[in-house]
């Protein structure tokens, strides 16, 4: 099994992430509003690239069941419904709606993992279900990190460390890192015991505190607040639905694989 | 003062480096050369971001005064006089020698750096002298980590985190950091006992042990093993001679821009 960990988008490009597994962490503050949402009961939500985007893909249904959320700059955009505050993300307010969800950071990594087998959203507040659905999944795992534009963000960094260690701690197989994983491993350790002071004091969350956000920094730092997982199937992030084993073993199917295997 | 590290070349551009006092660090092994072969006499060297350019740069010249030295994927490249390991850079190969240099990483790092206002190169074999020039400077640091194309090496990583760590040591005044200063600090603080591990375990380390370089690392992997610091002036990098003071002061200069100050 290998995890690698990319700390920015500008380190790979979108079909480097075809048809991985990959997991998308924007702690502050993207990932926790997406989780937040769909735990609120929001039929789905598109994260899209562009705020031009985000209107077109809106079109005519906005306003309706469908309402754009999200910020440029940790900023509230014209023409949007909600900003990117998970507070606002309540049931009253998103239950059965779709949203079209653009952010400086966080919705670009979403639509850049576009391409991938299985993409999942994580954060702080939903870690310990993303490590359950990963070891569902049993392959290799790239995690991908917001990060600010092109720069590292520490909180994700320490996010996607702790996802690694949680991963690893009870793996029987061996385990193949790429220096990056070893660094956030690394970094999780240091800070595990001080996260809400390293969320408050990183570039992004002395930001955030400044434009009154400190509220958000403090929940987004609550460690599994949510038992939900976000997935992407055709763009678009729901939780998935637990399926039903079927009535019958798909039996001729396990043969033609064996069949295969054997030669 | 500010300290703002980079991990990797995609996370800022050429312009971005302009005016600013940059170090560049490629531990294994672009850095450690390039401050061996300056130690061991060589009159300059010049860094490429391509072999095409090292083939133009060095023209006629070649073979005379003016070898090629580098590699592409730590390897030997055709028609280069010389590889990227600092043992070849030896007293009786390169003295009074122009280099042209060029490497996977370390060099076009070096060359993106090229309208610093200082642009010093830094390994573990240089950290005090470079630690020593920055307090000179007393000005803004912006470390540029070489990184492996555009991802994080944490050689590179742990090396910035230190000389942070010793220029902040007794530093009096406020200093302000970007996250990737933070997290260098904190990988350096988790490593600093066993450096040589880590340098013999990330990723570029297995690949160099894997074809033969192992002593390069330990040796890449020393503290202070030199006390000069490659400066690069007109795309040249040089050891910088002490300038003497001027037996006249500038005073006309000195009146004419306190003039302008104070308008």
């Amino acid at each position: 099994m290998k995890i690698e960990v990319f700390y920015s988008l500008s380190q790979i490009d979108d079909l480097f992430l075809r048809d991985k597994n990959v997991v998308v962490i924007d702690v502050l503050r993207a990932s926790t509003t997406v989780i937040a949402a769909l735990n609120s009961g929001a039929r789905e939500i598109i994260p899209v690239n562009t705020i031009e985007s985000a209107v077109k893909v809106s079109g005519n249904l906005f306003g309706d069941v469908v309402i754009r959320g999200g910020e440029r700059n940790a900023k509230m955009i014209e023409g949007f419904n909600l900003g990117n505050s998970p507070f606002e993300y309540t049931p009253e307010t998103v239950k059965g709606k779709s949203i079209i969800f653009y952010t400086t950071n966080g919705a670009p990594a979403m639509w850049k993992a576009r391409y991938a087998k299985n993409l999942l959203i994580a954060g702080f507040v939903n870690i310990t279900a993303v490590v359950n659905k990963i070891k569902e999944i049993k392959e290799d795992v790239y995690i991908l990190c917001a990060g600010k534009q092109t720069q590292f963000c520490i909180e994700d960094a320490v996010c996607a460390g702790m996802l690694t260690k949680l991963l690893i701690d009870d793996e029987e197989t061996e385990i193949e890192f790429n220096d990056s994983a070893v660094a956030a491993v690394a970094l999780f350790k240091n800070y595990s015991k001080n996260l809400l002071k390293m969320t408050r004091t990183c570039d992004h969350g002395k930001y955030l505190i400044e434009i009154g956000f400190e509220k958000d920094i403090e929940f987004c730092t609550t460690i599994d607040t949510f038992n939900v997982v976000p997935e992407l199937s055709a763009n678009v992030l729901k939780l998935k639905k637990k399926v039903e084993t079927p009535s019958a073993p798909h039996v001729p199917i396990s043969i033609d694989t064996a069949g295969v295997k054997g030669e």
